[in-house]
């Protein structure tokens, strides 16, 4: 396992962690002045600023990108299918132009609320069917542009909303059956935050291995947490084993970025953005 | 697949479902006059009348228990071990002097959410392993006492908190460990809330069978859901297919009650009794 304790050059900032206090080019020159080498933007922050813009940025302070946020959210009703492919094709443009590691996919759950518009539906069975043609159809795209697709599994809390692809065990299921030669075009991103109450995590961390090991994310659970979406917690203030789960990572081969992802509306979005990514050194080299 | 559309003899009440409203007494007495023949008390409720007063009422009104809430909280450091089995041994014996069909098992989290004042630990798997010893120890005294076991895996948002068995597959890998003869003295609860979004529900219901599916319980999960804990929703007023998890659980051979456990500050918990319970038999009757 790599010693973080040293220096903080493994260490990204997915910029949603400093969304509230700036847009991208300033969070980008933070990044610069506190010598972080990589970073994971949204296509929010992107969109907002410009997406050439956002490159001259990026390449300006010599920034790694250890993945873009994000596409996905393939959960549609007829009409709104032609909408979440484009959308979808549009994130592996935008991710190939920004130079990312990967295209991280948050891939929906169901329809009503992956594509607001769409009939409503109990299906949970057919979204994630529609999930996994998503996934296949877009691979095609993504291999043409040379953009990995990054399935991230997300917390079970999140089933209805955000993704039906909730375990490490579903996510390389698909892998399995949509990239069986393991070329790399397909893979996963693995969330502290999602992941670190699967009893299974560790034998589908090896089952990954490191052609399928894209992305490391870390931030900590809460207890109490007192909102589903926007209370994760800075590394070290939680209960999650993070040197354990980056041990786990690390044994496979995984040898990235630690990309360090909070929505933190009433704790770090309102404080000052140094003193966050300040934090954010501290305790990727003292706690993760 | 039961008709519940005529009537509500299959409805039982979890009694949390309106413990704001009124003590078990009362709660007892409105059951009653709803004609609901069956209830699943909580243990504070049961200590705050006294267990003799309880079991009077229970009789008097010719109540069934579906379950009992509840044994479990097992991990707990050296310090707190015997204050843990000798609460769950109380726990047995009232279950048995109330006529439970089962003792609802939640089994506990990290040691210092289980048993408050027990040493900090990020442990998740010693918490796991000491979950599966508690109830080895405990499933004796329940044979004992004639007191089948419902280990009831909790939501994974729950899993540093309140109960570190999160799926119906670790929760019928202890079942298989410590009763493999499928006596009946060790199975599971079923509660929709819990278990909806497990791509592996189906499977796992079938694996549990007859034998160890010992209560299902119901409500609905909103999107958005505003507090981990109480912000259930009511039967038909959320995410969950309710008829297609009722037709999994009974096409295995489950023949009891529909336990209605609805905890919700901000809603259900406001309302008068009378129309929480009316309610609760009109979703019963027309969506679950």
């Amino acid at each position: 396992m790599r010693d973080f304790s040293a220096d903080h050059r493994w260490l990204s900032i997915n910029t949603a962690t400093v969304r509230k206090q700036g847009d991208l080019l300033q969070i980008i020159e933070a990044c610069d002045r506190h010598g972080i080498r990589a970073i994971s933007p949204w296509r929010d922050q992107v969109a907002t600023v410009g997406l050439d813009a956002a490159v001259r940025a990026v390449r300006g302070a010599d920034l790694q990108l250890s993945g873009y946020c994000r596409g996905g959210m393939f959960p549609a009703d007829a009409a709104h299918r032609a909408e979440m492919r484009d959308d979808n094709r549009r994130a592996v443009d935008e991710a190939a132009a920004l130079g990312a590691v990967c295209l991280v996919l948050v891939v929906g759950g169901l329809p009503q609320y992956s594509r607001p518009g769409s009939a409503p539906s109990k299906d949970l069975a057919g979204a994630r069917a529609q999930v996994e043609d998503g996934i296949a159809e877009l691979l095609d795209c993504a291999r043409n542009a040379g953009m990995p697709l990054a399935i991230e599994p997300l917390h079970p809390m999140y089933a209805a909303d955000r993704a039906c692809v909730n375990t490490m065990t579903q996510a390389l299921d698909i892998c399995d059956r949509l990239d069986p030669d393991r070329s790399g075009a397909l893979g996963v991103a693995v969330d502290a935050y999602h992941v670190w109450w699967d009893p299974d995590l560790q034998a589908q961390i090896r089952r990954a291995g490191k052609e399928r090991l894209l992305a490391f994310h870390v931030c900590d659970w809460l207890v109490p947490t007192t909102d589903l979406l926007l209370d994760r917690g800075m590394m070290g203030d939680g209960v999650i084993d993070l040197p354990q789960m980056r041990g786990w990572v690390e044994d496979c081969g995984f040898a990235g970025y630690s990309e360090v992802e909070i929505f933190s509306a009433n704790t770090w979005w309102e404080r000052p953005m140094d003193e966050v990514l300040s934090t954010c050194i501290e305790r990727h080299r003292s706690v993760v």
